[in-house]
């Protein structure tokens, strides 16, 4: 006699949504071999029930009235793919309030409401699955929630978003503008028309703070940690890192230093011979460091409608078997006293790369080190490229770029640093300063 | 009320199930959180009682009689770290029989007898966990059993041996010898006194033998398809590949064609480009290829205490959880009825590499290609180093040495063809013959 079979909403029928109902209606033996059971698709929930969709759903099954789900108690597992705060927030709360457990992507509403989110499952005893809200097709949730169970993670080096990788890669590899790779990045579909969240590093943020729920206990909001983006980068700039033997890279980054987190989300010259410095294109890829294991490497795509599917899938064959419940009762998220602090954003420690547009006088040198010394850093490169740059302005002195790499010092002796460069005549705006990886 | 703990014994006391002891002893809290009651190590199974270890046990854990394990109803995981076919095997079915849940890193017993062992742990309604067996601290049963759950898996591309790894990594970037490398293997501790499964392909074999049983659900054993080692290769070998912009790796790959699996073990040369060629030192890696989420990747350590006793640790947490038990539960693990059959080995095709020693005189490359040409097999590349070899024999005919490349072709083919070339007195033996990949 089969099981009874597991029925499910999924609520938002968009790229992703779209891939996780084809999966599950085309591979129906696949699916039943897995889980043990069928898993049925009995409402899909959708804004606009006239569009034209790429996946046949039997009749009835599709709506917009999100009611119909949260209603019907035949209904076990929602699958939330609307994405972004609100309404998501407020639906994903109703929905576990009426007893469904959640599979979701959502790594926004994870990373800034996880504690309401997750405390409202476990009073409702319901289950929340998110391997898709990390690196789409790579499983990495799995594999800092589960494989490391031994391990206390010390450190998470990753590349979290496609879209700046993409976009990074061209420019390095093709010698792009950032301006002319985020236009073939939104040709080619890897990138919104809108393509904020991804450029300024909010969703590579938001995806660290999962990890690091995931991984430390603890419950740290996107505005808590250093996150910057892409979108200031010049082709200037990764040239020099490639001069220098570096690739610049969006590097989402937390480590356990002496029982402090320091975290951030940053682009970040990697040495060219790192594994991470060489992951081209619309890649994902992460590095976890574990006290017994060690190193372990994961890559893959990390977006894209069928890899997420793939991963929004195993989640929902997880909760047929019945493992994810068990999972997520004894995960280690969102303690009430969490077990490590975030280090203050002073002290945390870093090479830095300066790229300063100087007068091109006597003396500028010695002012600007002067400067970097007096704040305790030293340095492990000064290069003035031969090139004057042209300033336009008639009668103005001319600059030149000085390219400068730091020994590790702290992001507070960087920013005194900053404050008395801002001081000085010779020093022009804008500059730019960007972390350099061990 | 703290939930009951988990007792458990340890069967082998070596260097892995020293360094399960160690981390079960020494973070006790980290254990407790992870798996939600406390795991104790109620006995440990040694053969030599004196031996002085690593760890410090409480007084009668340390027994050398697994009877007293077999008859204590309050074991309910016994962790075999023994390896070895026998005893290995009876004491697994015996434990299974008393009831016990198994946790094991032998793939050497999985490979070869798994169809009895999980035949048993099945009538008996009992859980086997098998993660570190194939990988190490690379969580690849947990990817290919669970997060790849609704995929289809198409192919497996990995190295997944650590040993011969070094050893070709030696000889690559430093021009050493297999002999040298070996030594310094073994001088390391990446190589046992006795590396022979190793070098010949037998453990990598075993372990992808286990891979496909996982994704393909087919019961193979590492007589039933190609496996051969490194043993053989000689420093011209990889300076050659070199040349061509290849670098040779010893490849576990299975791959499903038309319903068919081709799957081997094998030196073979890889584009020196392609991630899997630039894994260097004891290292292991797998590219696993699903239907729908593509290509995954993932590397880390293969072996060496730690790294293996995570991932025994993590099995141990997870029986404790009570996850293992479904998971083993929904394995597609030796059907009765395996959905693919393996493909004829004649009938698997490949691109090779041919190093001959040929007698230096007119008309033995017309003979060669010749041969070749006859067999159906068209080439991509022929090379005649200039350098001679020498030719110690007082009076014969000096030989050169010849670098053919071929395009794709099937193993029949190939086979046909050596067995002419065995014919030809102009080609001396031997001849190494490997596989290029694609």
């Amino acid at each position: 006699m089969p099981a009874e079979p597991l029925q499910l909403a999924i609520v938002g029928l968009g790229n992703v949504g779209t891939g996780v109902a084809k999966i599950l209606t085309e591979h129906p033996e696949r699916i039943l071999q897995r889980a043990g059971r069928p898993i049925e698709i009995r409402r899909a929930v959708v804004r606009d029930l006239n569009k034209s969709r790429d996946v046949t759903l039997p009749a009835g099954v599709l709506t917009n009235d999100i009611e119909s789900v949260i209603r019907d108690p035949n209904i076990h597992v929602a699958v939330e793919l609307m994405g972004g705060i609100h309404p998501a927030r407020e639906v994903m709360l109703r929905l576990l309030e009426a007893g469904k457990d959640i599979v979701t992507a959502n790594k926004a509403l994870l990373c800034e409401h996880g504690d309401e989110i997750f405390e409202c499952a476990r009073k409702h005893k319901r289950t929340i699955c998110f391997e898709a809200a990390v690196a789409g097709g790579i499983p990495i949730i799995a594999a800092v929630g589960q494989s490391m169970a031994a391990n206390q993670i010390i450190g998470i080096q990753a590349i979290l978003n496609g879209t700046t990788n993409y976009i990074l890669s061209e420019m390095l590899l093709r010698g792009q503008s950032y301006g002319e790779a985020l236009q073939q990045a939104q040709d080619l579909g890897y990138a919104e028309a809108d393509p904020t969240l991804d450029v300024n590093g909010t969703d590579a943020g938001q995806k660290l703070g999962i990890l690091a729920q995931l991984a430390f206990g603890v419950k740290v909001k996107s505005s808590e940690f250093h996150v910057s983006g892409i979108d200031k980068l010049e082709r200037t700039d990764i040239q020099h890192a490639k001069d220098l033997g570096y690739t610049i890279k969006l590097l989402a980054r937390v480590s356990l230093n002496k029982g402090r987190l320091e975290m951030s989300v940053r682009p970040t010259l990697i040495r060219a011979d790192r594994p991470l410095a060489q992951v081209h294109g619309p890649f994902n890829a992460i590095l976890l460091d574990g006290d017994v294991v060690g190193n372990v490497w994961y890559s893959g795509r990390g977006a894209g409608q069928l890899p997420t599917a793939s991963a929004v899938t195993a989640d929902i064959i997880d909760l047929a078997i019945g493992r994810a419940q068990l999972t997520f009762a004894h995960l280690d998220l969102w303690r009430e006293t969490p077990p490590f602090a975030l280090a203050p954003l002073n002290e945390s420690t870093s090479r830095y790369f300066l790229r300063l547009s100087v007068e091109d006088r006597p003396n500028v040198l010695a002012e600007v080190t002067g400067v970097l010394g007096r704040n305790g850093i030293s340095l492990s490169t000064i290069i003035q490229p031969e090139a004057p740059e042209v300033d336009a302005t008639a009668g103005a002195i001319p600059t030149v770029p000085l390219i400068i790499m730091t020994h590790r010092t702290s992001a507070g002796s960087l920013a005194a640093a900053e404050r008395d460069l801002d001081r000085l005549a010779s020093v022009r705006s804008p500059r730019m300063v960007l972390a350099v990886a061990d």
